[in-house]
């Protein structure tokens, strides 16, 4: 049986999504980032990152977006969310995830986190004021040259989509410029259609 | 036939090591970033991120070094680099080689390339002086929590090696101590005992 800890507004979405699609079995738990829950001892002994997502499993615990989409895909072949027969085909798959954790969202986590990698209220100010050009030229990368359309890796829904969909989803509170990102936009709206998003953004923002 | 693009001293070293591994046939080429080779319309059309490391498959270009080395491995799957056939396995190889590009490598970057997120010298330099803490307190939590030792994942060697042993190789620079990562510092070494490793160190020191 598999456990989600997730906390609305976070990158656990894209994993909750991908449990959905592919018709997993699994239970939630809410970690309430206004308590600092994810920084309690309690928390920290399922996770010592004291982040969310974490994935409990049979096996043990998993932690990082991209390994967590990456074994929900491998575990439920089925639902077919992850190329796994073509070293190619999964590379670009985990390329596209590996871009969106390293750079995309590094660059929105300016906005908030600064205290990671700065300690002046001047910088933080500063990074806050970049987030929307770092944050926005990655988007523009992704519209330029990654996103094939309909789906990131065209005609076929993969684990990338959820990914894309949740950090998409961070574009206005960053101040980028939506009308300059089409297919981004055409893709989130997209994303929106299915009954299984619906589902879980119900549950999040319940 | 296999090119890998890389630069000395930047986390390509991990992918040109994994090559060596698998037994692949492959080529190299040096991009200078002393003339800033990375950002000329040549690369770009290469890699568009305008970073190293590029991998030229036959099916097309792979960048992003954790998507690099799971392509490695499944390409060349007598070197036994990564366990696909069993998910759980795989996901925490892919987790800590998420955990090294998403934190470590970013922690990292605040050195030299604070430009990506800021626009100040007085940020610049707030940043440099929080590495030491930010890159330490990645690598605390790798020799406590994720290292199992001897390798990463235990007895067996994968490609979450020559990634650690990539961003291990920064340490001093980044005046992280030394002596609270006995396990790393171990690992460190036992890498360089590597034939492998030896001769892909030499090529790139050339």
């Amino acid at each position: 049986m598999l456990k989600l800890y997730y906390a609305p507004g976070t990158c656990a979405l894209a994993s909750h999504i991908a449990l959905q699609d592919a018709g997993a079995v699994y239970s939630t738990e809410r970690v309430d980032f206004k308590i600092n829950q994810q920084n309690s001892p309690e928390y920290l002994a399922i996770n010592p990152k004291g982040r969310v997502p974490s994935l409990v499993t049979d096996h043990g615990v998993l932690t990082e977006t991209p390994a967590m989409l990456a074994f929900i895909a491998q575990s439920f072949p089925h639902a077919k969310l992850a190329p796994f027969d073509d070293a190619f085909a999964l590379a670009q798959v985990q390329s596209f995830n590996s871009y969106l954790c390293s750079t995309v969202h590094v660059a929105h986590a300016h906005k908030f986190r600064g205290a990671r990698w700065a300690t002046e209220e001047a910088s933080f100010a500063d990074m806050k004021r970049v987030v929307p050009k770092s944050v926005g030229s990655s988007f523009a990368l992704i519209e330029r040259n990654m996103l094939k359309g309909p789906w990131v890796m065209g005609e076929t829904y993969t684990i990338c989509d959820p990914y894309l969909f949740t950090l998409a989803g961070w574009l206005e509170g960053d101040s980028v410029d939506l009308s300059t990102l089409p297919k981004v936009m055409d893709h989130r709206k997209r994303m929106t259609e299915r009954p299984a998003v619906q589902k879980v953004l119900a549950e999040e923002l319940n």
